[in-house]
């Protein structure tokens, strides 16, 4: 099991989504996602107009494979981390780029869409949320109340059935 | 063994390498290599200012794998194939590009050099590559000549000294 490399704390999925959304309404893009490097995704905002998502866990998966070999690359020209990507097809384009050191941001647009604009957007939200979540690591990570374990257990019971019935 | 997914045939080597002096001369890139979609290399050309160049087999079969990857990235999008990557570090860039459906040219150069620059002389480069290599798979492989194994067992004896002696 992969472990994730960033574990979100209360409400801060929902604070991402907003600036995702942000990213959104100021470009024209039609799908972004931010995963850790590992390819698990933290949150992910797509455009009204566009038409089904692709499943982000697979295009994740590949995202994160991708970064890793390009970064090793990247250490081979004595370079460290690629910290941009662009992948042009002939209809769309994916757009990759690091967001602090343990987290990624993918795009995917149409090639009619400037990159150029789609860049400066992303670099406004990438800066934004490498203050979150870097604030987010500071927070302790909210503690399990003491009695947690037990009541589990008894909703678990309700629901289930106990194993003493 | 990976088989190389082209043959070049006599002379071509050379005629694909002065196409790359000629990107080299008309750019401030560092290194360029023609390779084949396996990683296996036609030709490479470096300039004359740049310092000792990275070792091509290793870099080559990191692009290969990583255009495989993002090939598939593109096929799950409906997209096909994705002509053009662009990886940007620090300091350096990583350009490649689809040489038709069976090669790749990738191209390294630094951050300073305009990518918009590379990338039309690049187009120009590889449009006279595709022509050149589509030429070059309609020409017949060269055939040995009837005797060459004999001939070529009497040059071995020759240096090595024969079995009979």
């Amino acid at each position: 099991m992969i472990a994730p490399q960033i574990q979100l704390r209360p409400g801060y999925d929902k604070r991402i989504g907003a600036e995702l959304d942000v990213l959104l309404r100021e470009t024209d893009i039609r799908y972004c996602v931010i995963m850790d490097r590992h390819g698990l995704m933290l949150a992910h905002r797509e455009a009204s107009w566009a038409p089904k998502p692709p499943a982000y866990d697979v295009i994740g998966s590949l995202v994160a494979s991708n970064a890793a070999s390009i970064n090793a690359l990247g250490e081979l020209l004595g370079d460290g981390a690629m910290s941009e990507q662009i992948h042009k097809g002939e209809k769309g384009v994916v757009y990759i780029e690091s967001v602090g050191t343990k987290c990624l941001l993918f795009m995917i647009f149409d090639v009619s869409v400037s990159t150029g604009h789609v860049r400066v957007m992303a670099k406004k939200t990438i800066k934004t949320l490498e203050e979150m979540l870097e604030k987010m690591e500071a927070e302790p990570m909210p503690k399990l109340e003491a009695n947690f374990n037990m009541e589990a257990n008894s909703l678990l019971d309700a629901v289930l059935g106990s194993l003493n019935d």
